[in-house]
């Protein structure tokens, strides 16, 4: 598996071990990391910091141009907040882990010219299979139900 | 004007006053401030804190019947990663001060249900217009330009 990939499931891993929610994900600018994160919601009481968020925080304030030169790598299909700042940032590229276990802002994403890349990885569905299993209402509160 | 946008203009002065962003946003539910916020880029270094994020983060872990029942009220229209967060909580209603400055995902958050009303407030525009003559790199950081 892609190096960026296993990355981004080591984040989400970390943050089980947490008792999080286990979404990881980083952002990758010209072959190098460098911001990395993981849900936040029971760690830190976030309602904002997802995955992809919070690898998009920890990357610290950027220029316009290195968004446009980044990918973002999600271990879960990215939800409307996290597609939202997709698009503010205009990163062209997101590889997800997997989109079976939850559908996010995809099609928008793809009608906005965002080249997606989703490999429905096993690592990743098991995770959040497991997570939905254990622990639904969390679940649901993370993604607005 | 209305209590709340006075309150949300208080959040924008607050960060201007601190040398930040003058976006300030604050979220209502049932006729009290359960979040207020102000844009946090300069302030911790954030790259996700947006007035309205601030405020969601700020109002902290809420069950999804709360949102559903909440309004939220910005100085600003909301950007792409705000109008997500906001379909991801389901808010029902955003109440914006101004879209002369700046058009955010209005037409997303109409096609998708949410109400909109939007109050062209002078003190609104002036706090943006003074801000983005004075800092113009400044703004354009933090909607991805």
């Amino acid at each position: 598996m892609d190096e960026f990939m296993k990355a981004a499931i080591e984040e989400a891993r970390l943050g089980l071990q947490e008792g999080g929610i286990p979404i990881g994900s980083v952002l990758v600018h010209r072959g190098v990391i460098i911001g990395r994160g993981h849900n936040q919601r029971v760690q830190h009481g976030s309602t904002i910091l997802h995955g992809e968020m919070d690898a998009l925080e920890n990357a610290g304030r950027q220029p316009a141009s290195v968004y446009k030169e980044s990918v973002l790598y999600t271990t879960l299909s990215p939800c409307p907040m996290c597609t939202g700042a997709i698009l503010l940032y205009g990163i062209p590229k997101v590889v997800i882990g997997e989109n079976q276990t939850f559908m996010g802002g995809e099609a928008l994403l793809s009608a906005q010219g965002v080249e997606l890349q989703v490999l429905q990885d096993e690592t990743c569905m098991t995770l959040m299979r497991d997570f939905i299993a254990a622990k639904p209402e969390l679940w649901n509160e993370d993604i607005g139900v």
